[in-house]
């Protein structure tokens, strides 16, 4: 392939071959890319699985990322769903769209990413579609293995459960701010709303721990625990003093003259994993504590930071502004 | 709703709550939409998977097609597949991407069509992801059971196997070219083009009655032989003969003063199943014989028609022209 070649000049099939490329052996892999589907293994009798669509110009921007950050992201998105379910994520199947005079170059590098990502997090690549659209969009879609357990969704939380959380949070919002206002460093910050790094073994950790609940924090730490409060009908009762404030993000924060709780409270896309713990049971490795669990009160079910009831913030719907 | 509602008026959640309204009860759904993944059952241990992108303007056009008939197009290009390695249908997730000023009466009637088509299919709508974009834009992940068989895959055909098709052909490419003329009827064939009719059921008979290789057929009936016999270094001889030629194929053609075969042998989109039937077999119901598996020749692996091999013609890549 020349180093200009675009999509057009490669073709759908040549872009296939491209990125099926030297798959690793994976042994949940009973047959891959080439047929057409996929077979992967399901040994305990079935399969949790989670689609996630990513947009130019919503979800990415081709002049922030590079190729390769912009299939971690979108294969990260998917992947941590798995885990917060306390699956091992295992095969993974990928939509690609994309305009015709795209650099081939560019959609390769993209789906390097998205392998890098799948191959990280122990999946596999098993299949995909590609095709022609007027802008590049990424649907991943992967699966996993709850090895025996019953999944953990989002209303078993009790009161006295203690509230954890794995991974980042804050993270990738300070970034996009710092690119929002041109810059592109502090690169740390900024890196971290190229591509999330989910825990993903912090998920099944926590199901063999006593998790009674979790989610994928992809809105926000304050919208992804109301959504645990409002299944399991009680209030997540958050306290800030336990959230510590990364230096990056204090340095930031005041630099714009800006609250840095705003963005661990509210900001999505770091994929942390937010789980709460069965009262009494020791709070896994990798998560920390950050509040408790409390029964529904005059506000009804819902999220507590300090004591204060949150009616508003942090969430992102799309279509409405 | 109000009739006149676009997707920023209703927002994410409330298309989502549209969408996964009254869903039938479906024994191999352990966990349906609402957490941050599905759990489906495999009971037999492996899940077939395959992922399919439709894009507005590429795979449908608004005007020519209602939005139940794209969302049941959508859905079947994605089920057949799973057809066609003789499973059955199971979990399915959709990701759907549209611009914020559609009518969400829309984008209900389209998943729809989606749900229509799944639940015809006998599988069942699990979860999904919906976003905005500027275009449309539908890729849907079907899973599948084998049912403790192994997959039909492309490769398994010998020489002196029956070909075999079930489903129509030509039908989609032939309702293409009289919309392409401005044209809204015959309705027969307008509607073939708006959503195919796959033969599902056909795929697991198939593989109890000695299916040894199969595909479905979406690129045309030409270069979907020529996937089987590539992978299975055979030829695959088909008997044109043996391919009736619809009544309202052949008005048509006549009228355009085309050949019809040309819309037999090279139409895709109809997705009906071809395969390769062991030697002595009976064909299965459903399926008609249309020619044997002869060993590579000269021209090595490949497809004959009527003893001619076929060196272009079928077969759609995206990215080229």
């Amino acid at each position: 392939m020349s180093n200009d070649a675009s999509l057009s000049d490669v073709g759908e099939f040549g872009l296939i071959d491209r990125i099926t490329q030297d798959l690793p052996d994976n042994p949940v892999v009973l047959l891959g890319p080439g047929d057409d589907a996929a077979v992967v293994l399901a040994t305990s009798g079935n399969v949790v699985i989670s689609t996630d669509v990513m947009v130019e110009g919503r979800h990415f921007r081709k002049d922030w990322s590079t190729p390769v950050d912009i299939g971690r992201k979108a294969a990260a998105a998917s992947l941590a769903d798995i885990a917060a379910m306390g699956a091992v994520p295992t095969g993974v199947v990928v939509a690609f769209a994309a305009p015709s005079d795209l650099p081939a170059a560019w959609a390769v590098s993209c789906t390097a990413g998205l392998r890098t990502e799948i191959e990280g997090a122990g999946a596999a690549l098993v299949g995909g579609d590609v095709t022609s659209a007027d802008a590049i969009m990424i649907t991943v879609t992967a699966m996993g293995d709850l090895e025996g357990r019953a999944p953990i969704v989002r209303s078993g939380a009790k009161a006295g459960d203690t509230i954890a959380i794995a991974g980042r949070i804050g993270w990738a919002a300070a970034g996009l701010a710092v690119l929002s206002r041109g810059f592109r460093s502090p690169k740390k910050l900024v890196d971290a709303h190229r591509f999330p790094t989910p825990p993903y073994e912090a998920g099944p950790l926590a199901a063999k721990s006593g998790a009674t609940a979790m989610v994928d924090v992809s809105d926000g730490l304050i919208a992804d625990a109301r959504h645990i409060a409002t299944a399991s009908n009680v209030v997540l009762a958050i306290d800030s003093s336990l959230i510590d404030v990364p230096e990056e993000i204090a340095a930031a924060a005041s630099a714009y003259n800006m609250d840095p709780r705003e963005w661990l409270l509210t900001g999505g896309d770091d994929h942390a994993l937010l789980a709460t713990i069965k009262k009494g049971r020791k709070v896994p490795a990798g998560f920390r504590a950050i509040g408790v669990v409390e029964p529904a009160g005059d506000h009804g079910a819902g999220v507590t930071v300090d004591g204060h009831f949150v009616t508003t913030a942090g969430g992102h719907q799309h279509f409405t502004s």
